[in-house]
């Protein structure tokens, strides 16, 4: 696809001088193992379909069994072969979504497919890719290599033992792969497996968790150990945001060890929780992203039948402005946090991130999340929150995805959008082409690694 | 008006492609005894000012009284050439409405009307309508024929006799009006005529009601006749979207038959009764249309004066999410459901209808809805729904106007909408040329007829 | 800058139509003393820099402490040359947003200054700036008749002696300034300083206001002199909008004014006393203002160190359907009465303002507020609002600053805004040439005039 041919010449050319800049990746979800381990990936359904939700949900709408794309209970494998005839046949349901545009990508730059996706070439298409998956320049290192990522975040539960990453750190391969402390399994007592989460967090920091005091220490230790494998920031998700400093949160915390709690209970502690995680990232330098707004698993059978993280997952509106009241008030104007807000509600861009972003020093907007990851949501984006927060208050790209081939193509599309906006600035007379130049690279990487104070 | 005029050369070359296409009116308040009886319209006033809600409220947002309109307690009759004057001196209002774009192609196209509206030609502009109003080919079925109206479905009281449609089955034009079950006066506990309406459906349908079990069985009484004369379709209207499944409902059926409930279990029983209808759709296949999201009657004094639907209906935000989770809980899964949502709330899309329908088996979005039938509107609708839910979880296009004449003219606007949406999709790169020319005939037509199961 | 080298060819005309048209500024905030007493301003720091809230909380979210910018307590005064450095060092920070493009103007255009900004040039400008301030050319009421203002409405206090504004009317400057009643202080009960404020407002009108009686003849007393100085308007601010007609609200005013009413019962009152301030400009003619929805000091430490409106003020969303519905029902239809509103939350635009104000005879939108006071926000505005309100239920334009400099650089804006709302809406087909020619001058000035009921 030709993905410049339709940019006007400015766009192109803003577009072009961030083309070849190298990729960083500061928020995703890719597994380090690929990285350690340096194995082939298994077949083209298995990386392409299966575990990218964006394409079963679509095809699951349109009333095709989750069993048939080998999706299901352990065990309840579909050939794969049949799974990727299966996509291909519904290929036309994804016009107009940025799973096509990037899928696309992948397919002609990526795996090098000259053919167009269609019923009749799956098989071929299916049979080419599987013999590119063994070949080495096709290896995760490979691909790592050839997609120019100078830096790659991996999103890791508090209670990770890190083994992939310190065998990383251990080898002689120079890519960067790091992680992300994601302690919302030891800090929501909502999580179904809190309790047993604890009781991990016990064992593997061999501190007692009896008390508060020793809680938060097992968690100081987890995030230094997190450090010591290379992480620069820690992720938090929580559906309805909520923070409150509590004065005295030792009784709580010892009823939601002991899982007395009850519900609102358990908020005002997670809401708590994240307040502490924002004082230790003041301590530690840990940045700290706040992912707010999912209602997961809104579809119970499909959870009861096949698990978490199957396309049911729902935005809701989210109150930034009270939400954040409790933590903002507590730490927001040191001069050493630092705080990305990814929002699941566009409503908020214009009236709460961008004048937040705009006043507090702690403040950054993450890009366009998840379904807003897209060309009119990228335009959307920068509409609304350029105008009151400025480019400085915004923390450049993240893919976001366990999809690692589609890496390039989801920067790719962020940049394309970066220059259209840029030259759509230059028409309206927001500032000059030189004005425009220096923005692109700052938008396309400069912006992601000081918010992720990463070091090059 | 030239309204081809303006539009790019791709965009023009797909309009030009819809354009002569036949029109299906899957949702709409056309009075069905117009096609019954064929008999010619009133007057100007009474077939282009009088009944529209668009044109009556911007008058007397700026100070027009309603009775100069015409409209009032009954026999409170203003002269219809007055009234036509008034809305021509008053033209200037409508400047950047659709309604404006809607009335000048009814004026130009529809009623070969060659003058600007102004008040100097108000008189002889009524004159001409007028008398084209007497001549055959301006009679209701001439004009359905030449409109090239494929289906027209009117929308129906659960207690109508459907004495016109079943007058028009009986007949031999082959004009299709089709009914639409609308049966929320015996559904909403808070309908102020809830109690007649009960007693009135127990009469139709010779069931005594006097248990939840009969009730239910009225009701699906009912929907047989309707899919008697043609219905493939239901529709309910809420303000609060509220869904809820009642284990044992019957008590509180007996309690608000009785008139006895308080507003919360009226409310509780709503949302409940809801779910019903989507499992009777299950059952014997018509569509559920919910248009959620209106407060209805806000201006009480123009309420008491003269009645319902006088302009005064204003949109809330509305929470799909939580308000359809029990609902989509319990039948979502469902192929054999369809359910098409329209909403008032155009925060939404990106955030709820465009993630939940492309999740829910069940779920289509219907289009832009009354306010937002309009260029903008539809250009926000698309920007906001397609990279999520794609083109295939979408319903097409509904007029739902009560406005005869400008049926045409508003599915003229549509299909304009499309076909700059498509060019637009083009130069941004998300897809060729062919797969526009594919989408558009979809867009006019066939996901209507899909969405609400109309067989050719 | 040119800043109409990149409008098309119609929106430049469109823009030319305009560009020379008077200033009506019937919204602000600009210090009458300025007029009153005609001296020099201080310095370019105090001129451009240490009064405008958009400048110093964008420095601020960037790191730089509020004290180096010579904010901070009384005394604690920073070198004005330093400030102005410290500026000119971070103008990067302001690219993309409204305030570099009125700054921008503002420099070449008002002050002609010729350099770009930058730390290198910002001792330079600062003389260049310094020299001009001194000129007679540049004294406040040179400056008014520069900028071809033909009306300035200033924001007052109800307990303001009105002395500037009496002063001007008895100098025989032909400038129009004009007073604007703002009671928040004297209405809401939950304003810190409201038992002050109605002690001193019982002394200025010498009323007892020891009945609820005596506390209204008060405040008619009060705008009888706002209007005696030329006031045509009030304005009034609510962070959540509720309004609310009590039967007795005798009571209630009783332990309002002794401080014993709950925060509930403070509410309550002024939702009660804004429907009493809406029947007093029945009674007065005074055009009522709403701004409506924002969260003033959201920062506790800034508040407690630096004092209210230091850039820590955030939207919230605003339900204008709910919060409106007592007030309108009781006194919305009167011919009478004009309510102007603003709102933060954008939302409300196409689903709430435009229905409301397409309906009710006595709303008109204001144009867009604050941080929507922008290019992109303007754009937004027109594009959400017209199609349902059209444009003769909008305000025209408000500058709504105290930034006196800034004033023709922002009605530029909105010029440019129109020319390319209009150009657009031609290019789309909503109507042709001439109508966008009647609808300019109508958006410039005409509109404002006319929703402000000031005569020229």
């Amino acid at each position: 696809m030709d993905m410049t041919g339709t940019l006007s010449t400015t766009a192109e050319r803003l577009y072009l001088s961030m083309k070849e800049l190298p990729i960083v990746s500061p928020h995703g979800h890719c597994d380090p193992s690929w990285f350690a381990q340096n194995q082939p990936f298994a077949n083209p359904a298995a990386l392409l379909v299966t575990p990218d939700h964006y394409v079963f949900r679509m095809l699951y709408a349109q009333g095709i069994p989750m069993a048939d794309l080998g999706i299901g209970a352990p065990g309840a494998e579909a050939d794969p072969r049949e799974v990727f005839r299966l996509f291909a046949a519904h290929w036309h349901l994804f016009l107009g979504t940025p799973t096509r545009l990037w899928m696309e990508y992948v397919l002609s730059e990526t795996l090098q497919i000259s053919q167009p996706l269609t019923a009749q070439t799956a098989d071929a298409i299916y049979d080419d890719i599987s013999e590119r998956l063994q070949q080495a320049e096709f290896l995760p290192r490979a691909l790592f290599e050839r997609f120019n990522i100078e830096t790659l975040a991996t999103t890791d539960s508090a209670l990770d033992d890190l083994a992939h990453h310190k065998s990383l750190r251990a080898s002689h391969w120079p890519g960067r792969v790091i992680p992300t402390f994601r302690p919302d399994g030891v800090l929501d007592p909502l999580d179904p497996n809190f309790a047993a989460n604890l009781a991990q967090l016990a064992k593997i920091t061999d501190h007692s968790l009896d008390s508060f005091d020793s809680y938060l220490a097992a968690l100081r230790m987890r995030r230094a150990e997190f450090i010591d494998c290379g992480a620069t920031a820690t992720d938090h998700a929580i559906d309805i945001l909520h923070t409150e400093w509590l004065a005295d949160p030792g009784p709580l915390y010892l009823s939601v060890a002991k899982g007395t709690a009850t519900q609102e209970e358990a908020r005002r502690f997670y809401g708590h929780m994240l307040i502490e995680m924002a004082q230790m990232s003041i301590e530690d330098g840990l940045v700290m992203q706040l992912h707010a707004g999912s209602r997961r698993n809104t579809n119970r059978t499909i959870l009861d039948r096949f698990g978490r993280d199957m396309g049911a997952d729902i935005p809701l509106t989210t109150d930034w402005v009270n939400g954040l009241d409790a933590l903002l008030n507590r730490v927001g104007n040191s001069a050493e946090l630092r705080l990305i807000l990814f929002t699941l509600d566009e409503t908020t861009y214009a009236r709460a991130l961008a004048p937040m972003a705009g006043h507090w020093p702690c403040l950054r907007i993450g890009p366009p999340w998840w379904f807003h990851d897209s060309a009119n949501g990228i335009a959307r984006y920068f509409d609304q929150v350029v105008e009151t927060a400025g480019y400085f208050n915004l923390a450049g790209f993240n893919d976001d995805t366990r999809a690692f081939l589609s890496i390039p193509a989801r920067h790719d599309l962020w940049r394309r959008g970066v220059a259209l906006h840029l030259s759509h600035q230059i028409e309206r007379g927001a500032f000059g082409l030189s004005g425009a130049e220096d923005l692109a690279p700052l938008l396309a990487v400069d912006l992601a690694r000081q918010a992720y104070r990463i070091e090059v």
